[in-house]
């Protein structure tokens, strides 16, 4: 079976194992395919584990189980109490203590022979290529883009594979980006989706089981590509869906058009700089539109209080944060018209709106100056409910 | 969502929840089609895990994060060192525990609040029902087919579903038996593997992360079933394959053949019992049929002592415990050829290795006697190899 293998392993063997090794590790060599040196291999890896949340909480034990050497572990969070319905090997005696402490402990009380190697910071590309360099193999559970981007990219510069696993809501991905032998995140991904539009976990919730069975994944590609066994994800994403309860397989390849990874760039920006540009209108050509029959739907994403002062007649009203809120939970958003001007009172929320309206797919627009531009051009438009309830 | 279920929800509501509760259930309570009244659903449900191992340590800390209010857990096995790659809930300090206070302890450190019942014992036919009675669903993560079907029978025959998960080597499967609704584990598997041909996890091995993957998966049915989400694997059966790294799932229905489940029976008894039945063969006629030219090969499987005095000549030599290990381990048995006679010493230790053999597909028999009655039958068919060293 070691023959079947689409790459040979990506650790030489190590040292022999000591007595206590190869009894705890008994199950593992009694698997046809899997031998002594394979065994050494892992005991000689070193692999980096980004985010010690539900994937890394899913992963570790696994990879310390299997006999891994050296785990590196990067997250600067400390344990809080809604952590521990999905990131299951912290305990509530650890809340408050860092992340990669609270794991580290859970690891050497499962084997305390594994070294760990504490990473208590926030990845970032100051430091990336630094710690990477130290590891075979990077394996990313962290749970935003910036970094997913940023350990693509550092993975392919430091010349090491990168298993990563996302979780959202009921929906997992796994798959292997190893620049040497196939395409990587940014293949998938050419672009980071519009900021707002995908939720976090906070945001969005996540079913706890999901993070234990894409963990365990992230675990087994990596002993599979380590010990040069099975096909690992390469070329290949898993997508899960646990409410179906299946997966299936995308096949990906390599963007020819893709600008090349020559150094680390600012994530943060890169990600951030996504909503797509929307175009604002002036005050008089949203007048003359409002005149005809096919006049444009409007959205007011002012807050409860400066509505009640004065509107726009016939205006639709969702406040920014609702709507920010609304998008971020991936709720559909049928109130909203195909095709829409947002207003404010000034012009940078309804821009906003219209931004995140537009990467949902609205032909959004949006009131340059805000309420006061149109009042000054048409004065009748408006409605103040005070004075309409005084009368 | 919650409308779009397969099934209503298991478990009525239990009483409104704490404030921790609530805490602890944030991310969960996030989820698009869940609600405080699902997680009511959680808390009051009483869930029965069998085994304490490799799944029971991968399902149970999910089943508490997710919050379940009672779990109570079967096994009579202490923890070893062995058991640790993959059963990695428990920890070195642990060693020698019942593997149901190790998991208990476990869970309490996760979530002091939950509720966790240690049944230290084996499941069997006198105390299944007893047991199952207390709870709403069945988690069976045992390692033997006796507990396989027993856990089957036994749910059926409480009223209640099953959720069952198998794992050896490289590959799992997940599915759930819930009479009311579809079929059963007996509708997949009418009659159990012959003894010897399927080998366990210390003599075939097993990847860690396969335990995580599929004792995951388990407790996401468990939750799915219990607040009533999503399409549980009711007449499917999902198969995981870590080295190629994918699922399939396959559909199976209600067998209209299969004899109804009135009462448990000795599962023991059931699984041992279905060894092929072989023929023995008279020393006189197996004499006859060696003088000519199309003789049966004859395999010898006593021990190198007993070969050492005295054997047929041109016999091959495997002993039994070398044939059930090779046969255990799965591994090809090219050395033997479609067809044979066994012989040992009386009878039945060739007639079991018969009977392994005919399991797996050679025309097999033995020798009736065993080597006494063909040397009083043929007295020089028979080589003494020590005193062919005399010589």
């Amino acid at each position: 079976m070691m023959s079947e293998s689409t790459f040979p392993a990506l650790v030489a063997p190590g040292a022999p194992l000591s007595e206590e090794q190869s009894q705890r590790a008994a199950r593992q060599l009694a698997l046809p395919g899997f031998d002594i040196l394979a065994q050494r291999r892992l005991a000689a890896a070193r692999v980096l584990v980004i985010g010690a949340g539900g994937l890394g909480s899913a992963s570790i034990p696994y990879l310390v189980g299997a006999g891994l050497g050296t785990i590196g572990i990067v997250d600067d969070d400390l344990v809080e109490l809604s952590n521990l319905h999905r990131q299951i090997t912290h305990t509530t005696a650890n809340i408050g203590l860092p992340k990669t402490s609270s794991l580290a402990q859970a690891a050497k009380a499962l084997d305390p022979n594994v070294r760990i190697i504490e990473h208590n910071l926030r990845l970032d590309s100051s430091n990336a290529l630094e710690i990477f360099a130290n590891y075979d193999l990077v394996i990313d559970g962290s749970d935003n883009f910036p970094t997913r981007y940023l350990s693509n990219d550092a993975a392919q510069l430091s010349g090491i594979p990168l298993i990563w696993g996302s979780i959202l809501q009921h929906h997992g991905q796994v798959s292997v980006a190893w620049h040497a032998h196939g395409p990587g995140y940014r293949d998938l991904f050419p672009v980071p989706p519009a900021p707002g539009t995908v939720p976090d976990c906070a945001a969005g919730g996540v079913l706890p089981g999901l993070c234990g069975t894409v963990g365990s994944l992230l675990a087994t590609e990596a002993l599979k590509l380590i010990a040069g066994i099975g096909h690992p994800l390469v070329g290949k994403v898993l997508i899960y869906d646990a409410l179906a309860a299946n997966t299936r397989t995308l096949e990906y390849s390599r963007d020819p058009q893709a600008p090349a990874v020559t150094e680390l760039i600012d994530y943060e920006v890169f990600c951030a700089g996504s909503l797509p540009e929307v175009q604002p209108i002036e005050a008089t050509a949203l007048a003359a539109s409002l005149a005809r029959t096919d006049a444009p739907a409007l959205l007011d994403v002012r807050n409860e209080d400066e509505r009640e002062q004065q509107y726009v007649a016939g205006s639709l009203h969702i406040p920014l944060p609702e709507l920010e809120a609304a998008i971020e939970s991936g709720a559909a958003l049928e109130q909203i018209p195909a095709e829409v001007t947002v207003y404010c009172a000034r012009g940078p929320r309804s821009q906003r709106a219209a931004a995140l309206l537009a990467a949902r797919g609205i032909n959004a627009n949006y009131l340059e100056g805000g309420l006061p531009a149109l009042a000054a051009e048409k004065p009748q438009l408006l409605v103040e409910p005070q004075n309409a309830k005084g009368v």
